[in-house]
């Protein structure tokens, strides 16, 4: 099969609004709706790139802000970028840092230059601009790279929401102008909270620049997520048809199921590794509380369907013996089956788009 | 090839006081000089069973005092016995909670009849007899049984060495009538402290119960390591020849050779686990601390002769990077090197033995 330029994107198949598609990128092809495992410091929490590759996942995401701090992306460029360092040879996201610098950094001083603020670490003072933010993701060699946004926080007033999208703009400009490392792919961040016409009116600046895929930031910021759902069906359909569309930060498997049904292919979100190491593990029958004391003799697996190696290989009552004593290998084999949900999730919903059965696929999931 | 009864002992080769052989036992044969992962709760820390098993460890440890208080070894039995509750198919070993009882347990009280103490988890009361740890381990379906044995202080008085020693004997006796299970082998265990003659009077006690392997207690308690190197070559022959000896709860890779070089063939101990969760890697230079400024950009793998995960995967750099940001998958990848890295020496060691090149193997040892 011929090999796609980077950044070439096939829409195979679409059903209502959800739709399968691939990207190109330059460390190979993703196949959507995907969800991608959150890799926070060059390393998806628990989890060996084996691990990773065994599950069948196809891209993570590396986070700016983390890096940018420890060990800096200029170690990571000198010892051969990310993919490199962290032994991980298939496709890398990495976010902007905007996300992190508004909710973990304190002392933020934002101007239209960018954004001043101390390390969550040491209280270090550190500054990143859209020029640093595009120079820190291609040190690290990413295969997609976000724009540095303002994401405003939830509730804010009209006018902090117009300041934030306006300014989103002028720094996306900057960005596009700045990002010069050919093998990336720059996406825009579309912004304006949970109102509909900000929307429209931030996915006409985001999307005049042409750029291989947009995404929207500035949900899950603490408001109620029904919010979100009402209005992704008339937004999502907004950004371009023929470029992948990637929703930040969310979310629980009913809400990627729901965005899907909204138009969305692309998904990260820290919550399937997060819960896992607190014990709550997904299922086919919907999530559990694995320290529960009705598993303390329950020779099951997890879920009976599971191809996971946990699954394949360990009893509830192990797992919750594991969780309750506090044992590493604990937090491996639960963060292993989250995310192995997860992905087989995304592979099926794909499976049910190319096949035209997206409809009898949301019903058989008894927890959507 | 005809399968052995279990507890058959074949002793292959000899050269000097070093010996390798091979054990059956219920769960398949083990080769010695071997040494034994410690597996505390039902696993060996930020292990599975692949990892262990990839880099060719033979057997586990698992420890009755801490299985004994959770999940409790009535459990373990109801859920088929410890092997299938970890899903670990190979040769497991137990101890017999005796030497935790000392060492971690408070407010103990000991009679000729067996242990009074605490819980160390919550305090609460519990109690061990020879009596009851043979159940808790015939509970685990354990392929190796220790006895239950009175493991006295460093230092301690000649009057209270006799008696640990005389307790212990009583307690072998009570052990070997109460050890029923014909899958399983029962060890007997010398304790003597650093004195030669009370070794020799323990060695004439515990062997007078013929049983399929004889372990050294009693050592590794707080003691300067040299003094038991001096006596371990006057000691080790002392058992039976044709029967594994295992020396309990030692060392570092240079005690394991000596120990060899003495005439043992198994060992246990925590180090190599717990060291590298604590950033210090061996390898073939010597041991290093992972942590040290001095990786910080090294590209290099931990040991360029290292055929292990980690070192085949992860330059020094990563290894420092995942240490100094707390992240879990450093524990894996350091544990993972360093149990690698035993395994490789006592398989490297059983090779040399078996070809008349012991010397020649421990001169080639830089570390030695």
């Amino acid at each position: 099969m011929e090999k796609k330029p980077v950044g070439h994107f096939h829409l195979e198949a679409e059903q209502g609004r959800a739709r399968a598609a691939t990207l190109q990128t330059a460390h190979g092809a993703i196949q959507t709706p995907i969800f991608m495992p959150v890799g926070t410091r060059a390393t998806v929490k628990s989890m060996s790139p084996l691990d990773l590759t065994t599950m069948g996942a196809q891209i993570i995401l590396g986070n700016t802000y983390h890096l940018h701090l420890r060990p800096t992306s200029e170690l990571i460029r000198d010892m051969g970028g990310l993919h490199k360092f962290m032994n991980w040879d298939l496709p890398i996201l990495t976010d902007s840092g905007g996300f992190q610098v508004f909710s973990l950094a304190s002392l933020r001083k934002i101007t239209d230059e960018g954004v001043e603020f101390r390390s969550h670490i040491d209280g270090s003072r550190c500054y990143i601009s859209p020029e640093i933010s595009m120079e820190i993701q291609m040190n690290l060699g990413s295969d997609i790279i976000m724009a540095f946004d303002e994401c405003p926080p939830h509730p804010c007033t009209a006018d902090e929401l117009k300041k934030a999208m306006d300014r989103t703009y002028e720094w996306l400009k900057r960005c596009d102008k700045s990002m010069t490392r050919k093998q990336s792919l720059l996406f825009g961040i579309v912004q304006g909270g949970l109102d509909q016409k900000a929307r429209e009116y931030s996915i006409e600046q985001v999307t005049s620049v042409d750029l291989p895929g947009y995404a929207l930031g500035g949900y899950s910021v603490g408001e109620p997520i029904h919010l979100m759902h009402e209005m992704l069906p008339n937004v999502a359909p907004l950004l371009p048809k023929n470029k992948p569309r990637y929703l930040m930060g969310v979310g629980k498997p009913q809400d990627l199921i729901l965005a899907i049904d909204a138009g969305v292919d692309m998904f990260d979100c820290v919550l399937p590794t997060r819960v896992a190491r607190n014990g709550t593990l997904f299922t086919s029958a919907g999530p559990i509380s694995i320290k529960k004391r009705e598993f303390i003799k329950d020779s099951r697996p997890l879920d009976e369907d599971c191809s996971c190696y946990t699954c394949q290989n360990f009893s509830m009552a192990y797992l919750r013996h594991l969780y309750t004593t506090g044992e590493l290998l604990g937090y491996r084999l639960n963060t292993l089956h989250n995310l192995h949900f997860y992905v087989q999730l995304m592979k099926e919903a794909r499976e049910a788009i190319l096949e035209q059965r997206w409809d009898k696929f949301k019903s058989s999931l008894v927890w959507l």
